[in-house]
């Protein structure tokens, strides 16, 4: 069954990497970016981006040694001196323990790359963004940069980056990168800083050298910058960055990237918007835009101690991922992995849950397009896609709530469908066609029939598929 | 709602306390246990145990430090040398790390007696089995007879065996302790063996000290026995320390014990039977016996490298809840916790699942008995347990697998149950009674309906309830 | 130089052998001693040991790890609670780290025990007596009785005595054994001694069986047992121990034992005596004694922020080797070996000091007597020492302090020597006879010539070789 | 005694920074170094430089962890894969186990620099130059330039440099600082080397800010530069550091530097003059220079399995220091601190026993000047030194030997000097003045008295104060 749809979406991939390639022959001598926002904002988005919509985020870092509350570890401890962090180093470490000492217990031992990306894969997520820096500074790669403070020279003693790039093109999944510009403690950026951000040597010495290091050598498709709000776009040399990656880079026709380049262009320029963490804005945006989100409700990065209720359901999610998609997001879902390089059981159930849901329902998610409306106006627990085939259009109703009972049976009421005579409501999965009546004042409502047990295709949530409406 | 089910619990805890303090006065000065199988094996086994049905095992020790393939982690390194182990070694260590070594590193900073306690209760076991000593000899308590190889003289520095029988008492559940007779490589043991178990050296300064001081200090109400298959009763003394337990200890009369006290007991001897880890016979067994197994298929311990597809589904743990409960067993549900202290979401994520199917389905479980067969013989997917209010017998059919669809809809064929015109069959946790029909040469054809799936009690089993009944 | 050295003194440990071997012949099938103290106390000391004169002693064990003031860090730290100890331990380790944690980092990975045997070899000790077991109960050989708190299970992951025993014997240097029979913190001892010692439970299963394991495992020729003061001899059962070590152990016939057997034996009954450590009466003794000191004048074991002014010069060990002699003792001479199983350089100095003033002066020190008195009466800081060779007998004179220049030179003035006509006087180690005269009153006044300093036979003590004495 | 000669000191110490206070009024704005090699060496040696004589070396850091076999550990194990170092690794660490993983366990617990600056002050010596960064490229200060892989980031927890220049200057000690260029494995470093060094980029983001950094941090003077030797000085940009050391730095005025600076200036180019390791010509060198050696023998680091043979006898380091002095150049004598902070007693020892020598004999050392020849052409085993009151001049002849016997007793015989009938000759420390003779042909036979043991002033090595000479 697996091996199936690994072949579909084979396939989808390669039509949607042929569709690249077409759009890329007609502009690829055209267009020369210039290193302004103007310029840069005007490149379309690579399609295969909008076209996969889910990808998987990975915070993996020295913060998962202590693995304690979240990738912010180091700055609660040390700037904030947080009670709860404080009191945990006291329990537990020497008084003189730094946080450059975690270091060396990070060895992810159990680290099975190929294993990661069948999990990935499984989870019906088409992209993985790995966390190749965060704020602590520590690259899961050899950088030139950041001698002893990577991956190879302490503690692994592996390319963490490299041999899951690797992985997860194997399985036909896009490789993307997060890199946190700035560094919390480093202190040529704290130097910087202090300056009014008026000097760059940081951002000349170690940013930019980072990411020009990982484009060429890991040649990813999504640059996931972050940890920009301290200062400007003119201070990190952001433009200059896009303009090379867009004209010169290995991936200057299919990379994308986000808008998190400086203080002044987050939700405004760049690629893809993720404004804040979490986005979620409940409403169509006009721009391709990506919610990433923590399965783990509080936290970025594996926490030990962590309970199940931390965790969201499996609903809770495809709620979240019906929003999001219906809105013109892309849902960038993350997890934890531990220092020893476990992506621990709770996230694969979650993973292989929403993939084993998309099995049924991916047909409303890949490839779809925001109906007019998002979210129905009768029943708000129910979100709109569309799809196209050039003539004809299908509108895919995501139903989270189960409709209650009526007198009626079970009527699913929905303000925006205008139904015609050649309306036909079927749900994905399941066999019959649904019978509807027309709403009074517009809309239509939808008798959701006792459908036996064992031929539900799913229990999470529902996707009715509608074809022949007056308003597609 | 939990609050609701705990007060409900903590009620018939109360009632079966009371029921068994009658029967201890009433008994009490009556019996003077001999040390021999034919005095002990008269003793009435202390009726919470039955009526408690489930238990939650804990895999705890030094091998949940490397947390690498199981709790024989020693054995199979040392002893067997199989290659597995040896790489990891290699890998991992240094040559000549010993297993000492790794205790050291067993922190339990995480440890939350209470939290542990919450999850047990919510899952709806009545009773805690800790391993308070494995093969390794490593005890989880501060033994006068381990020094410097216990829990709180190095490592966690903490009793960890106080502090969880406290905690599990807190939530009024039964505490008792897995203890097992002989160590891998205790040299006293090795002499003892080598001297053909003619000498009982180890057992004199070892095994039996410990087994008292366990049942001093804790009073736990299940000694679970294990590690005795080597030698016979005779070399264990297991007799005579069972004699004092049921005459003398202070918990003669609630304590219940197990048959592993040497190699010619099990099966036959002691209090219930263990018989065979895993022991699942698939029949009704005269003698009151519990099925220990594995929540991870395939190990005790927990181990750092396993997969979701180690665990087993909820649904396969309610099939061997059901099994178990009919043939008139206990069901011992072992969980390993992790070398930090912590039940992981996914043990504790399955805990709580079968807790909520027993809020609903637990009346066929607590305090019944089997029927007098234990597995329908016409649809073997379901199972039998009954409940007899003195005047009237109900018969409850676990059905595993929701019955097929055929012309007549879906109708569950059971060859057991003779119905009288005045029999009645409903589903716990759904409102109307279901139809039937005698089923021709006997047995009764019940059509399941089409039931809304909001309406649905649980989706992974389905218990009904089935009264006045011919041959109840 | 050296090998010249060591020929003699293979030569004179055969022959002191020989006439071991002669007297036991004699003596062999003769005595029987029974277990009590007179007869124990009847039994001759084998020869070897007064003929020996100096031995090493070395304190090894968990402590070595902190290394931190002494062998008694445990106790100090935990139950004196002492601000140093507990100081070093908040300023280094985690809150709840354990004594028994240190033992996995004792790793003895530069342990060589050849080498260690050359060192003390050229030392110019007889014996070697290593500290087996100290208070914290850690044995340093893979004992039956102490299984996982031993240096084979935990740490060095080797027989850290039999190594050592080997390589001491290839040397031709006699192998003794520390052993402390108490144990600070080992629970069956403090519940002995909550029952006043009535109970025995300790002995007879741990520090009886050890004593034996060692004696059968390791032939020592020295048991050295320590421990004691805190219960009586009938507690610890030592003269069962020791009828049992006279008369069928397999050192039968050449082991030595001290005095520490009980808290009424010290400086009364046992082998040869220690009585307090560091004893060192600066009288004659008529039973034979041993004084233990140690080369780092603070501590028994190796400690890591030790400064040179801790360590005795070569000048003050000199002296307290000469006073040591002169009154009958033997000097066992402590050093503490690292946790990395190194003797460090300035205890291996020392030892190679003493070593070349014996190959000059040995002549005074192996298989002398005390002469009548052990300190001149005019000249505090000369001490005798005797030998006869049957037919007239040697006095020598061992000058702590070149003499003090007067109007007629460096005259030493010594009240106790009365010579005759036929007196000689020499320097050990230098050619020509010296002058002297008689002392007005008794005694001699021998003129010490300014001898150039190329013909110095050392410049730390000087020995002076006295024959033809009226008095000798 | 120590306190006098430590108000001598001052004392001496006090005149001296008056003269070099004088020296800069004068020539403080008469110049400007010009960034080249003509210019730069037109530079005066402060004087305090050539008056101290001798330093105190310190090799330390995180090669002092594994403290095997010397500074250049990771070089041999990682590049040459020398046996030695990988049998070293695979027998105590895992495979993976990195360099830098050795850092965690640098803690320097036990650092205490005013022991460490009493000591050095005691040993003579009158400047301390500490490595702060070897070629490994930790420092073991908190560079800006080596976020995480310095001694505050890791390891120590603590400016290991600015505690101990506090300490050193507080004992009236000059502070100095070794500095690599060069780091083995520094990834900007090997690519610049990749380029033939026709870029800089490890110059001009690592090399150079460090060095202005330290500079302006601690203000050092000795800048002590090494790891010079695979490019030149161009690549290095040592010239404009240089400029700027001499004209604008804090330290400009007192700051000395050695030659280590490009591949083609060693022995030519920059201050003080070091040419190669141990250096010491055996003549006389027009150019101030130094010689830096080792009281290990065989290593810079501290070595865990080093032997008392490994170390100079204080016999053989007096013999160095002769040699070196008598040459004109400088002594910088290494020790190797422990990991945990240490200056182990035999390192004191020596250091000590060099410091009591020197207050007897110091008068010939600090503040001389080599004589027209440095070694005796007669008795080759002394050393000349000299010094003028600006009227008369006094040679020091530096005795290594006593003479030997002869029958005229104990004459040395020394060729260069020419006695005049004024000629004196005394041992420094001893009382009386020595008899003489002119040697036929030239030079003069010097008799030895036979001196009384007690009014020898040192046993290792005398210093002859030869005033009244003809050819002084």
């Amino acid at each position: 069954m697996i091996r199936d749809r690994e072949k579909t979406m084979a396939c989808v991939y390669s039509m949607s990497t042929f569709l690249a390639i077409i759009s890329i022959l007609t502009l690829a001598n055209a267009v020369k970016y210039e290193p302004n926002w103007k310029s840069l904002d005007s490149r379309p988005l690579p399609s295969w981006y909008d076209s996969s919509k889910i990808g998987i985020f990975l915070h993996w870092g020295v913060f998962s040694v202590p693995a304690f509350d979240g990738a912010w570890f180091w700055f609660y401890w040390r700037t904030q001196k947080a009670k709860k962090y404080v009191d945990f180093m006291k329990k537990n470490y020497p008084p003189n323990f730094t946080y450059a000492d975690f270091a060396k217990n990070f060895r992810a031992e159990f680290y099975d790359p190929d294993e990661w990306a069948n999990i990935f894969s499984a989870s019906g997520a088409r992209y993985v963004v790995l966390v190749s820096k965060h704020h602590e500074g520590f690259t899961l790669w050899p950088s030139k940069y950041s001698w002893n403070w990577n991956a190879k020279d302490v503690g692994p003693n592996r390319d963490l980056v490299g041999d899951l790039a690797t992985a997860v093109r194997k399985k036909s999944l896009h490789f993307g990168m997060y890199h946190s510009l700035f560094e919390f403690y480093n202190p040529l950026y704290l130097q910087d800083k202090a300056n009014h951000f008026k000097t760059q040597t940081f951002v000349e010495n170690k940013a930019m050298p980072e990411l020009y290091e990982i484009v060429n050598k890991y040649k990813p498709e999504v640059i996931w910058s972050d940890g920009d709000w301290e200062a400007k776009d003119t201070y990190w040399n952001s433009t200059n960055f896009l303009a090379w990656l867009y004209n010169e880079s290995p991936v200057k026709d299919t990379v994308v990237t986000n808008d998190r380049w400086g203080s002044n262009t987050r939700c405004k320029h760049g690629g893809f918007w993720n404004c804040n963490d979490r986005f979620n804005p409940g409403k169509i945006i006009a721009h391709k835009w990506e919610n990433c989100m923590t399965v783990d409700k509080q936290a970025w990065a594996y926490r030990r101690d962590v309970d199940l209720n931390d965790f969201y359901t499996i609903e809770e999610l495809l709620g979240v991922l019906a929003e999001t998609i219906s809105c013109g997001g892309n849902l960038l879902l993350n997890v934890g992995p531990t220092a020893d390089g476990r992506i621990v059981p709770i996230f694969e159930e979650r993973l292989r849950q929403m993939g084993k849901w998309l099995e049924v329902n991916g047909e409303a998610i890949y490839d779809s397009k925001p109906w007019f409306k998002p979210q129905d106006n009768v029943t708000e627990s129910t979100w709109y896609t569309t799809k196209s085939d050039g003539k004809s259009k299908t509108v895919y109703a995501i139903v989270l709530n189960w409709p209650k009972e009526s007198a009626n049976g079970y009527i699913l009421s929905l303000g925006l469908p205008q139904p015609t005579t050649g309306t036909t409501v079927k749900m994905l999965g399941y066999e019959n066609y649904f019978n509807y009546k027309p709403l009074q004042g517009g809309g239509i409502n939808i008798d959701f029939p006792v459908i036996p047990f064992k031929k539900l295709p799913t229990t999470w949530a529902w996707v009715l598929k509608i074809e022949g409406l007056k308003n597609a």
